[in-house]
């Protein structure tokens, strides 16, 4: 069966996360119940990244297999007419071989999160930012987030629940920039740990409001243990922002 | 009573627009039922702008008295407190003199509207910009924007229902420039007729699909009549960014 690559876009507030669950909206389900409406057959849709509940996709990677061949734009707008009304559009649609995987054959995924730092709550991004009240200094949160780039036991960023064999992940990237009133965070890694930017987020906050020092996330590193993980940051700042092949 | 000037962003997706309107969701009433909730008293709140429903503001300003004097920022802290939910923020709250009037005090105003060219439908700017599957050509649409700049009979680029006593006015600017995938157009004018913005860039896109040239526009212009205007552009990529006073 011909098997095609989707880069896709989404709003993750409505949804329960990428994974498909019993009785709650996912974007899988929202995705196959496209395919299913266009072709007549039930088809897997596999992505690249299980995100969690709330948090956006600028370009989640799925593939799946259909019955027969499409040119590629035609089965981009037509799963793109099935999706509606969901926040999910699938950006581009490509042929892909047998043995491409979005998430086995994945070298590195591209995740940003978004605070916003202001004395007035969001109004038009509401939901699409961790709005925080007061100043962070994005020079120390950056120099901090220098620390955790390299191969680490990554066992205080990761959520209990986590079910990666193993804790030692190498970060590839960890940048803090302030623009206007955004601290925009951008992480690079062949692959994260679940909950692994949000916890180093947290972490990196507590260094931007001078909570904690650059010494703090050394040691809380250092700790291996989770209860050493500042407070978790909130799923809607964060967003998939590409996956390399 | 002393007068503060507010300076207000929001989302115009779920109002009826700024006014007042029996039983329907309106930006004003949701400020002054904010502002009943925190004095007890009810108070008029003036917009500079009666934005239609679905347009956004990121800077619009009003006015309101009230019967005791407020430390700026406290009020404004305590009205965004009893605004939510609804996704309406105040950015600034400021003393203003007796004869400070948010409407008829603006010497100019500022509009962007947004238009995103590309063959996937919008999810996470859904309802904050106009999606347009075909691209546009920006450097016909600035060139022929520049024939509307100046003191003009707008008649063409009014709404049936505008109530302004003359169709003349003076466009400062208009100033069409493609960002990315997104077109961003500005406008800034000492006051608008009703749609006028939303009616010139219905206009500019028939240019930018090379459907209008730019004798097209002179010709609409100078025609003075209204059913000489391209299809008005819809609402939700229309936001008032700042008010000069």
């Amino acid at each position: 069966m011909p098997r095609y690559k989707l880069t896709i876009e989404y709003d993750g507030n409505p949804f329960s996360g990428w994974q498909m669950q019993p009785n709650r909206p996912s974007v899988q389900a929202a995705l196959e119940d496209a395919v299913k409406a266009l072709t007549g057959s039930a088809s897997t849709v596999h992505g690249a990244g299980r995100t969690d509940a709330g948090v956006h996709a600028l370009g989640q990677v799925a593939h799946l297999d259909v019955e027969r061949n499409w040119e590629p734009g035609i089965l981009r707008n037509a799963l793109n007419a099935h999706l509606r009304p969901n926040p999910v559009s699938i950006l581009s649609v490509e042929p892909a071989s047998g043995d491409f995987h979005a998430r086995f054959s994945a070298t590195r995924r591209h995740y940003l999160y978004r605070i916003v730092t202001r004395r007035a709550p969001l109004a038009l991004e509401r939901g699409r930012a961790w709005w925080l009240p007061t100043a962070l200094e994005a020079g120390a949160m950056h120099a901090a987030a220098q620390l955790l780039v390299g191969r680490h036991d990554f066992t205080t960023f990761r959520a209990a629940d986590c079910q990666a064999k193993s804790p030692v992940k190498t970060l590839d990237r960890l940048d803090v920039a302030r623009i206007g009133d955004a601290i925009e965070i951008r992480a690079a890694a062949r692959s994260f740990l679940h909950h692994q930017v949000r916890s180093m987020v947290g972490s990196l906050k507590l260094v931007g409001e001078g909570k904690w020092r650059m010494q703090d996330i050394a040691d809380a590193l250092a700790a291996a243990d989770r209860c050493r993980c500042g407070p978790v940051a909130p799923a809607h700042g964060l967003y998939l922002v590409q996956v390399d092949y």
